[in-house]
Formats: structure tokens, sequence, C-alpha cells
């Protein structure tokens, strides 16, 4: 017999990030990174459980559990098997109660929730199939793939019947491709030496480190002030030669013409893509700065839902789609945006950093792979090397490369230290904080 | 001396008006209409205090109460004057916490939270001040309205100084308008009739009824079954006759070729505009519905901010904007929206209902009519007439037409019964409807 879930735990996490200012950027001076945290507990002797995160920079993360707290009724007190034997129905029921829609619809805190508790049934699945996520997906037939797509608001720009074509195009290659990427990994660049509170040196240095560790690519955050920019892109390139792509990230900075003038002015230092150059919510801009500047156009880690991306992909908006898989309503719907990039041929490369987004999004992009582009082409993981200590299955990177999960779940789920100490407020790394404040 | 506001109290406040099927369409069967309702307290002698609110349908509703609470630090401790004398300032403050606004950014949850207390702070300045809301707003100076908006994001479609120059325009006219609609009040139509869940019988009677009580137009829910639809439709048509304006909404029900495909069907029966026929973040669907299909597109209620009203009115998507009071950022977002929609020449036809939405829009569409757009053409208020005996300063409908608010405020507060009836889950309604469901 199936076990049954009997809790979804909810807990508030939270890191003092601000105090190294990792993580800062243009329009996040201060994060401290966060994760509204949650386990779907079950009777199972075994100790089955599914364990997934939404990640926030700190305030707000209440907000989140409390968001998924709603969603209790929905989970607790079903058989496992109910959940996840029909992941498309369980993700469609949580999307789309009548009144919690409202929130949304199907964006901002009560989307996040929604994905988190997704996520955590999709770690489930996994643990109980013994498969890593992304193996568990790549097992998957194009029926059984597309059922997990909701379709709504989409077949203007792909049916059902587009997606089955792609992913049986896939289909062929899927087990030589599996086998590459568990000998070869998944290409990364890291985000690591640009974080806008680094000194010049420590830009330099770590720029300088990431090339010697072999990634082919980093990334670093302008949009502040133009001097400091065009001095940290001369530094950044100098540090890694010619050949080192160097891709910018803008946070949401700018209007239109901010923009435009900013990249024609980093230009010469040959900037690889020019990521979240203005409101996630504005495709038309987005549009208009790919027309308007050289350099190619990013976005994706705000992106609402998987409407955003495809007006995205039907305006001509973007380069390159940024997947995050704690911002969207878990693993379903970044299926469907997988599967939109597809059709429009533009290269899937994930969000990651914060807390357990690398964990979880690499398992995205290695299905996507396996079994929906078929490609690595263009495509890279966004890799952050801090906070990974926190997971009982970190991310594992060798020479720039994500090696393939083999531990079954999502890799979400975090070390028992970690939720007793990190706990908001009442852990003792806050206590302690706090009383160091007073 | 400035009074201090010395605290924020949130009431989650839930009517449950799912048991009479009131407000129900093709997404919501069963809404029990709810407010998030906020009290900035100050410590006034005279009992000063602002008062706004977020509607919701429900569940959900306690989370939207938590995110106000995240807000409380932005406004305890405060004198009265530093919030009122700068609202542009305070809206810019709690839009843009640099860790809150990860939720988001300025959608769902966390901004419509936002926009509560920023609409309680509106409700305290105005009464301070001892004027409604729309007057208030309409004796301010060109200059000091343009500084209430945040022009991020908007640039490429209105600057600051077009802003300034479409509120010059209107500056000569200002005191005859106000002048005729403190004698005539401002056009409203009804939507009682049409809820999805009402009888054939119910639909004539309540059709009849509102032609019979001035008004001019009146508005259908459809979009769940196209043969209830043509038959409601024409039962709507018989009744009211051909000169009567007839509005249909699907509350977000269809994909394009759907909402194509169903509008050409309905066309006999001359409907005024269809309203939200696909996901209210779908810019490029509105249009495509728009150029699709012979009936004018509405669209507003969800539209999460004004990034996306922008796009809507860039693409040629909509023929009427749709603002609510309680969804974006508050007064000041939704000043912005009114100056876009001027900029576009599109008229502005306020979505209402729910709870306190008739009351709070009323404020700003007037302020539209005398100080931004000049003008009532084609321009008309939802009204309906549910759970306005809970509010201090209900609307006044007089022969089809809101009549303009005389009171201080922003209309938005609530009696002191419904604060202790209706909180939940512990009020007596709840507590009561409890034991029968037991």
């Amino acid at each position: 017999m199936s076990p049954t879930i009997t809790e979804v735990d909810v807990y508030d996490i939270r890191f003092p990030t601000s105090e190294q200012l990792d993580g800062s950027d243009a329009m996040n001076p201060d994060p401290d990174y966060s994760a509204a945290y949650v386990v779907l507990r079950t009777d199972s002797p075994g100790g089955l459980a599914g364990y997934g995160l939404c990640f926030t920079i700190g305030r707000g993360n209440d907000v989140v559990a409390a968001a998924i707290s709603t969603l209790r009724p929905y989970v607790v007190g079903r058989s496992v098997d109910s959940v996840t034997g029909d992941l498309g129905a369980f993700y469609r029921l949580l999307t789309h109660d009548s009144q919690l829609r409202w929130l949304g619809p199907e964006k901002g805190v009560m989307h996040m929730a929604a994905g988190a508790v997704v996520n955590a049934a999709w770690d489930l699945a996994a643990r109980e199939a013994g498969r890593p996520v992304w193996d568990l997906l790549a097992s998957m037939s194009p029926d059984q793939l597309v059922d997990l797509v909701d379709f709504r608001y989409l077949s203007d720009a792909l049916t059902r019947d587009e997606a089955l074509d792609i992913l049986r195009r896939a289909e062929p290659g899927r087990a030589a491709r599996a086998e590459a990427l568990r000998r070869e990994g998944y290409p990364a660049y890291t985000t690591e030496p640009g974080w806008l509170g680094y000194s010049d040196e420590k830009l330099t240095r770590l720029a300088k480190e990431a090339v010697a560790a072999g990634f082919a690519q980093i990334k670093l955050k302008v949009g502040a002030d133009l001097q400091d920019d065009l001095r940290r892109m001369r530094l950044a390139r100098e540090a890694v030669g010619p050949d080192i792509r160097i891709a910018v990230d803008a946070n949401q900075r700018w209007d239109v013409a901010d923009a435009v003038e900013w990249m024609h002015a980093l230009a010469p230092y040959d900037p690889y893509w020019i990521e979240e150059p203005t409101s996630p919510d504005d495709v038309l801009a987005h549009a208009a700065v790919r027309k308007g500047q050289p350099t190619r156009v990013a976005t994706g880690e705000h992106v609402a839902n998987r409407v955003v991306f495809k007006q995205m992909l039907q305006a001509g908006a973007v380069d390159f789609v940024q997947i995050d898989a704690a911002r969207v309503g878990g693993v379903n719907e970044n299926i469907a945006i997988l599967l939109l990039a597809a059709k429009f041929g533009v290269p899937v490369c994930p969000h990651a950093g914060g807390v357990g987004l690398c964990e979880m999004v690499q398992h995205l992009a290695m299905f996507d792979y396996v079994a929906v582009s078929g490609s690595l082409d263009d495509r890279v993981i966004e890799y952050v090397p801090h906070l990974h200590e926190h997971f009982t299955d970190p991310v594992v990177m060798e020479n720039g490369r994500y090696q393939a999960p083999s531990a079954p779940g999502f890799s979400a789920r975090m070390v028992p230290e970690t939720l007793a100490d990190y706990r908001f407020p009442e852990g003792p790394v806050w206590q302690e904080r706090q009383e160091r404040i007073r």
C-alpha cells in the first residue's frame, strides 16, 4: 500500500549573506539569501519524504512560508501514489485553486509557493523511483511529458501536438546523450567574480581563479554607475583575456534608452550577453533593447510564468532563456518553458545561485539536453559557489562543468544542522546576530 | 505637532458570498469575497486614522495580511506628516524594498499588500486635509502629481514631461468639471444581472431592473459554455432592447483561438466589449484577439502593474483600460496608469465590485475626469450592489451614476460591526457557519 503524506512542514531559513555582500547587485544591495523550505512528510517506515524550496533574499520569506501553508489541504492525507502518479494533475490543482488564483494569477508569492510544493512532490516521486529528477524525466515518454504541461494560454505559440513532435524528434538520441552527460557533465559559467560589492582586486583575482578552474564564461553585475562598469569590465577583460566570455547583468536597473546607451559604451569589451536590462514584465522593452544595441539579450530569473516567456519568444525579445527552478510553478511549468524555447530555437541558460537553485535547476537543464532540445550549443548553467554545504546532495563542479547528479531526488534536501541553526528568527545564528546588534 | 502612526492593524475579513453564487464566473465558481483590511492608527487625540484594503476572493486572504505586516517597519513610529507630506516617496519606499521586491517584482501578493498600505496612507492624507481623495488629487498641481509617479520602466512610452503636458492641458477646465461631477455624478454600468451562477429568470429580471434603475450598460459573464452564453446573451438582449450596451466578460478563460471563435458567435447580439478574453499577462494575445474578431477588448482588473498596462497600450491590445483600486501599488501607480491611458487616448473604465472596490475606484475615475483625461466619453465605472453596507461611506448610486463622494478620505473605512462579525476565522459569522457544516 502506498504511504500517506502526513504533513507539510514549512521552515523559514535565512542566511546572513548581506554581511559579506555576496549576491550584491544594482537592485539588490544587501540580500540575505533565504529559503521557504518545504518537507512533504509521509508515514513510510523508511522515512520517505519530499523536499522543495522557494528562494528569496530575506524579508518576506515568512510570507512565502504562509503561502505554502495555504496549500496544505491539497496535500495532507493524500497517498503518495495519488500525487506522484499524476504530477500534471497535482500541479494544475495547486495553480488553479479558484480562490488562491486571485492572488496572481500564476505570479508572485502564491505562484512561487505552489512551485515549491510541486518541486517537493517531484523530489518525492524521484526518491520513490530511486532516480534523480533529470533521469526520471528523461525516462518518461513524450506522451507522459506533455501531460505534465498546462497548455492554457500557450496554444497560439505551442500546441500539444507540436510539443509531442519536439519530444519525439529528440527520442532516438536520449540514451547516448544521457551517457555523455554522466561522463562529461554540463557546462557552467560562474558569477562569483562579478558581484557589485566586490573590490577591483577581488574581481580581478576571482576572474583569474575562474579561468584557472576551467570556466569558459564569467558574469559581471553592472548598472549602478557607468564609469565603474567600464573600469570593472576592462579589468575583467584584462584578467581573462579575449577568449573567455564575459556576460553582464543589470538586474532590471534600466529603462530602454539607458540600456541602449550603456551597452553601446560596454561593447568594446565584447560582453557576451546583457541580462535583465529592464523590467522582467516588459516584453516589448526587451525586444527594443535587443534591436537597439549589439549585445545579445538574456532574461528569465524574474519572469513570472510561461505566458511571459512565451511572449518573450514570440516578440523576438531574447537570445537566451534563463529558467529558474523556484520562480514559476515548479518542474511542470519549466517543462513548458523548455518546450517553448525549443520551438523557437532559443537556447536555455538557467539562472542559479541563491539557495539550492544550482542544485535544482541542473536537473532541468540536463533533461532539456537529453530529451527536449538535444543540444549543448550555446548552453550553460549559472554557478555560484555559495551555500552548497547546506544540502545533502550538493552540486558537483568539475573543470567548469556540473556533474550529473546520481542520487535520487531533486537535490533540494537540506542538512538537519542547517534547519536548526538558520531558522529565522529563532535559530542560534540569528539569535547571536541580534545579540551583537544590541 | 504632527501625530505619530502608532500601529498598522491588519484584519482578515471574509464574507461567505459563495453561498449565493454572487460573483460567480467562468474562472471563479465560488468566491468568498474578502478583504485584507488595514488601519494606520495614530496617537491623534481626535482619532485620526487611515483605512485601506486589498480585495481577495477567500483563501489566501491571510497571506496578503501577512504581507501587509512585513511593511510595518516602514510605517510605525513615523509622523503622519512625514508620510502624507510626500506620498510619492512613501509609495516608492514600499514598492522598492530591495528584499521584498524579490517576491514580485511589483506583482502578486506583495504588491497588492503595498497597494493596500499606500491606499491607507492616501485615506489618512485625505482625512487630514478634510477632502475626499478625488478632490484632494484634483487640488494638486501638475508638478505635485507627477512627483507621485514612478516613471521607471515607463520612459519609452511616457516621460515626466509628457505627463506634465497632459496634466497642464487639463488644468483650465478642472473647476467646471468638478462642479459638473458634484451635480451629475459619473456614469456607471452594472454587472448585477450577469453572474454565471444565476438562472435565466434571474438574469432576465435583473437585466430589466437595471434598465429601469437608469443604467445604460450591463455586463454578462461568459466563457464556460458557448451554447449557454448564446442563450443568455439572447435573453439579455431581449430584456434590455437594442440601445442598452451589453458588455461580456470571459474572466481569462480562453486562448486566442477560443476567444476569436466565441466572439464571432456572440457578435450578432452586439456585445459592447469583451473583457479579459485571456491571461492578463498576455499583451500579444490581447492584441491578437482585438485584431481577430469584431468586438472591442477590455482588460485590467488582473493586470499586475503599470509596466504591463504600458505594453497593452503600446501594442494596441486594448480599447478600454480597466484600472483596479486594489491590485496595483495603490493610488500612485493608478495615477501612472491614468496618464498612460491619456497619452494613448484610450478611455479608462474601472473594474469594481468585490469588497470596497467601488468605494475606492470612483475617486480615481473622478480624478481622471477632472484633472487628467478631462472627458467622460466612452467612460463608465463598474457597479455591483453588494457589500456596500459594510462601509461607513458607501457609494451613492443615483439613476445609474456614481454620486461624487463628499466625505473626507478614500471611502474604504469599514463599520465596526463588520470587523467584529466577519473576522476570519474567529468572527461569529464564520463560527456559526462552521457549526452548521459540522
